[in-house]
């Protein structure tokens, strides 16, 4: 396979992108990675690195999208940019899978503009890996691409997440829940009401309506939601995760009792902060693309970027794309008849 | 002041309730408690608790509205509930403040129907304490009473939760934020931004949108959203923070030195549990209706019950009410004034 990064995406590009295509590199020899960016500077990166294999190539790209850049004007006016190189060699077959740390919102509209949605998908979308602690983690869609959503869009969400899921996690007939106000189908907005409806025709393992209380422990693989919705419930365990950690770690500094108890459990709170650490999880797939693109944060070390990469080869390898066409062409057809039956 | 107590609304009641109100009792003299519910069950547990003073008043309320009850239904049908009758001494002037532990869609469908919405407010609302571990707490408007909100409804919340906590909490010039995708004013949905515009002109210290990861610290006084999002931010962080605590109690049980750090952390062990002890800081108001209200949890045990009617006096005694129908006419005169210079 072959895997193409976007050398120049990220707050620490193209140092850290680099090494962990490095690292990414010795462990899977049989794959090539194509790392896109500005030559001179990747290339001094791969000498510091030492590298000596032969699977990875250097493709030259002399401008980069930053952070501030609006997404769709940057597409438009920075065609050598390092991202948009990169997903036009993904639509012309010369890579299989493409992986950015770069502006989320110009990966998302470029991904959009030059891959072109898949047959049948209204509306390609980011997910995002939630973690849960003590518990497998799962994947949100919306994770904040889009802040409204119609019953159709909430649909594609949870079929795309659930192929995603048993493709690329491994992770066998995923469990698919719809974040609302209760457990009863009568619960929420018109547009879950009608979301519902739909799910319970689709071919995935719909468990119903889940709560936000259920999600940090693992109520379900594909948390389905709107993109404000999905914001919210990442963001908010962000912030809380981070403010709870910190009230304990002050209450392990109080006096010299304390931080001698701090001192015995050291291994137990390194395990803590390894519970937390969303890096080992790979990156986050757009989803809905002709062509497989996974988002790695834009802080990632390149143990992260290893991760992403390596994690990342099955959403290349195991054809998602064209499942996610024939199932949401099937599944369309199977709603159009119960709606024609329902007027009839 | 006459404050009323729903005797028979909580898990607990009339057991927790009664002597929740001996308790408050005792510390308000000056003010009368009447508890509306079974008599002779209220009667017996004053005895229990063996009530010498003269500031309690027991009246007769035949029925009890269950959790399991239909809101409306109930509040339509069962005219002898204490819930029903409680409401019904608040708006005949037979005290100045209602309190109950009992069904939170019934009391918020009774306080419509019974006391009726205040002029100017399209829709009440329930809020609900948002407790910041290090900091004080916010109150979130809505909490979960209605899943969608126009930009108007969203402007209600804000400016009545200003004024409640300006009046009933004593913070001054509370802080309003609106939740949102983003900080920009052009983040978010077609209805935040009409909020955002509204909010800009109304009597209120508007710091803008607010990002779900700001919320635990204590970001504004004031959370403003839709009874989802609501919903989701309520539920998520009491979800969450269970889950992380219960992943440190565990890793504090891993072994015999484990055990014993946890021992000399117990003071401040001890002190994190209060830290998120929401009772403390009382009962959640419904906002919007003729007459102030007080929801307290279901689960409320005798010295919540205290809390929730002590700290709620001033919502009986600061002509919130009021306050809130002065300056919600006053606004609709600015933003009718705006939108005919928009027009001209």
């Amino acid at each position: 396979m072959r895997i193409i990064l976007d050398g120049m995406g990220g707050d620490n590009a193209p140092r850290e992108t680099v090494k962990g295509a490095v690292w990414a590199a010795g462990e899977i020899k049989e794959h090539e990675i194509i790392i896109v960016g500005k030559e001179d500077e990747i290339k001094a990166e791969l000498e510091t690195c030492g590298f000596q294999g032969d699977n990875i190539k250097v493709v030259h790209a002399g401008d980069v999208i930053t952070m501030e850049d609006s997404p769709v004007k940057a597409i438009r006016r920075k065609p050598d940019a390092s991202m948009v190189v990169g997903l036009c060699m993904l639509r012309d077959g010369e890579g299989d899978l493409f992986l950015s740390g770069g502006n989320t919102g110009a990966l998302v509209v470029g991904s959009r503009m030059i891959l072109d949605r898949i047959d049948g998908i209204d509306r390609p979308v980011l997910a995002s890996i939630y973690p849960c602690l003590g518990y497998e983690p799962s994947l949100l869609v919306d994770a904040g691409a889009s802040a409204e959503a119609k019953a159709h869009h909430l649909l594609e969400y949870g079929l795309m997440g659930s192929i995603y899921i048993e493709k690329v996690w491994g992770r066998p007939n995923p469990s698919v829940g719809l974040v609302n106000l209760g457990a009863e189908e009568s619960k929420g907005t018109s547009v879950t009401k009608d979301a519902h409806r739909r799910f319970k025709m689709a071919p995935v393992h719909f468990i119903g309506n889940v709560e936000a209380r259920e999600l940090p422990k693992g109520a379900c693989d594909v948390i389905v939601c709107d993109g404000f919705v999905g914001n919210v419930i990442l963001k908010l365990s962000e912030g809380l995760a981070m403010n709870i950690l910190n009230v304990v770690k002050n209450k392990l500094m109080t006096n010299l009792k304390t931080k001698m108890a701090a001192l015995m459990l050291k291994p137990q709170l390194e395990e803590l902060k390894g519970d937390f650490d969303y890096e080992e999880y790979g990156g986050a797939p757009i989803l809905g693309v002709n062509g497989p693109v996974i988002k790695f944060h834009g802080s990632s070390t390149a143990s992260a970027v290893k991760n992403a990469i390596i994690k990342g080869i099955p959403y290349g390898s195991e054809n998602v794309v064209d499942i996610i066409r024939t199932s949401m062409l099937d599944l369309e057809e199977t709603i159009e008849k119960d709606e024609e039956e329902q007027d009839a």
